[in-house]
């Protein structure tokens, strides 16, 4: 056979990657990265206790994970005060993204999100078909008024806000998000990403019930958790919306000692709160590098900090590409105006002292 | 809002599962299982040095895995004798199963398989609109001829064959299939799954290019490599196709400790030969079990024994049901005529040695 019969849908997409992974640069580069502050994984690691449960379960790795996640669903229904009937547990946000749009998004159907938000969202509408209508920043914050006005406007079937928001770091309070949502159209699901709602400020959850049938929340072991490589996230919505997963979940596609780290994570909140506090401060050191070289940091209520570094996306590319040279694995927004900025995830105290040298080198360089 | 707008064929999908985990059997029998001999999974485990690599890699979980595995795309391509062009690797066979389905089939788009062969692509096929066309095992074998014909006369995108067999533990050579694809229909790509040739006779993997443009091979770190719950697998294809996965899977979707053991796993060469000396050790000796009981083992070249019980799909579902209540975990081929037969899986001395203990029992109770 010549050509394998693709779907038309599958011929028109491109080959496109959301993110091209630092391993990837590293490997171009020929070295690897000294500070790893591109992802905003969290270098503080996830808790012993789950380092220590994955180790263990490495040994049980002969057997596939439980396809139910009952034990990590029980927990976290616990911890969130549902039923483990309001929770769906999947390879990561991205995965549950992906599963979220199959069910919901066909050719034609339409979604709202915003101008430079999370791009892997985007990967997965075009990828069924679905036509993006896109929302400026206001403020250099996602605008739930105008993304519900644009909802109602299109007929959107899903409409996508982080809270707070990747990749400028902002937020909205919980009791905001809500009082915006009585302009959600009827018809349109809110996907509510809150992946780095563990280290904003209090009062950043959406205080919604479960049970609301208006939106599904995103949360992950990726970030605060420190287990981005295990690939934990999980969904909390109403029990028909979170059924509905099964109908086209990989069901046996859990990694078995995830599952055990993810679990001992969840239990070692002392854990986390010792995360919060580092990146506390190192969002706070982040901000006096930035402003010891003329700089502006952006508040942040994430595990990274958005540095407008005061001119045009093309120079703001510049800093980024001369940090990159130096070793320092750092990203930026896709869209203007906030491609002005970088985006430096929170790092050790080397990781931020090796930033430290390069970065009047990268303006330098930029400027020069 | 009422309910979300789930997309029609979302809509008109049942939420069922392929398959019920042991745990949730587990749960439901108030006691965990005396011998896991059910999912075909490998009780001799994973290379110690790839147990020692997820451990490790434990402590590195706060990084995502590389999203192109260009480590490991490398050494299975040296591995095969083919360039990393060759090969997507992907969670399990089953999550490749899906993209390869979404890339191909659509709404009424046909797809060829087997009466009673893998469920979980009949799960994808199902779940992307596909018509499904089941051909007859033909004593007790998949039928590749029958089932490239049926391919030409519906005008199949797909055919699945799995060689070796699973649920049946039977086989072709090699060279047969090979043979039997001249019959193959041009328009039609064949789904070679090989998940358990590593415990094969020589001469079972199919002797092609794998740039032949006619087929897509599957392949699995589940298995003999020992680390189902790791989620790994890879398929070896023409470039071309290969390429088409990036349109569409998650490309930071796999687990990095998973990554480093399977690299562990696939440069322990070694190890492979030992546990091949074991499964074939422990197929003798549930073929001894089996006959010790008046009962028929049926040839295999897996690491499980279909087991004749001798009378009709009843019969051997209440066998089942006996050793399932004795806390032997087993399971049956879905369809008729290959259910009179109980599926056993390889296991230890232990394991077998309970499942000696168990049958006869659960014979009397069928018989009874």
């Amino acid at each position: 056979m010549s050509e394998p019969r693709y779907t038309p849908l599958a011929r028109s997409l491109p080959a496109t990657v959301p993110f091209v992974g630092p391993e990837t640069q590293e490997r171009q580069r020929g070295a690897p990265f000294v500070a790893r502050l591109g992802a905003n994984e969290s270098v503080f690691g996830p808790s012993p206790k789950a380092i220590e449960a994955m180790a263990r379960a490495s040994s049980d790795i002969w057997m596939y994970g439980d396809p139910e996640n009952h034990d990590l669903r029980d927990a976290l229904a616990e911890h969130h005060g549902t039923t483990p009937d309001n929770i769906v547990v999947g390879e990561g946000i991205d995965g549950l993204l992906g599963y979220l749009v199959r069910l919901m998004v066909g050719p034609g159907d339409t979604v709202v999100t915003s101008e430079g938000a999370y791009p892997t969202f985007n990967y997965h509408v075009a990828g069924y078909g679905g036509e993006l209508h896109k929302v400026p920043y206001k403020d250099d914050r996602e605008d739930p008024a105008a993304l519900f006005a644009k909802a109602a406007e299109v007929n959107a079937k899903l409409v996508y806000l982080a809270n707070p928001d990747n990749p400028m770091g902002s937020w909205h309070s919980g009791a905001d998000i809500v009082a915006a949502m009585d302009a959600l159209p009827e018809g349109t699901l809110l996907v509510l990403d809150e992946a780095y709602v563990e280290c904003a400020p209090e009062g950043t959850a959406a205080p919604v019930s479960a049970d609301d049938p208006r939106l599904i929340r995103m949360r992950t072991f990726s970030k605060v958790y420190g287990m981005a490589g295990a690939r934990v996230g999980y969904a909390i919505g109403a029990p028909g919306l979170i059924a509905a997963f099964n109908k086209v979940r990989n069901h046996f596609g859990m990694n078995r000692a995830a599952q055990a780290g993810a679990l001992a994570a969840l239990r070692d909140q002392d854990w986390l709160a010792t995360v919060q506090t580092r990146i506390s401060k190192a969002r706070t050191r982040i901000g006096e590098i930035a402003k010891d070289n003329g700089l502006v940091p952006l508040p942040s209520a994430t595990n990274f900090v958005a540095i407008d570094c005061g001119q045009d996306g093309a120079f703001a590319k510049a800093v980024l590409e001369s940090l990159v040279e130096q070793g320092i694995f750092v990203r930026m927004p896709f869209a203007a105006p906030q491609n002005r900025c970088i985006r430096v995830s929170c790092g050790t105290e080397d990781d931020l002292a090796a930033f430290t040298d390069a970065l009047p080198k990268a303006l330098a360089a930029a400027r020069g």
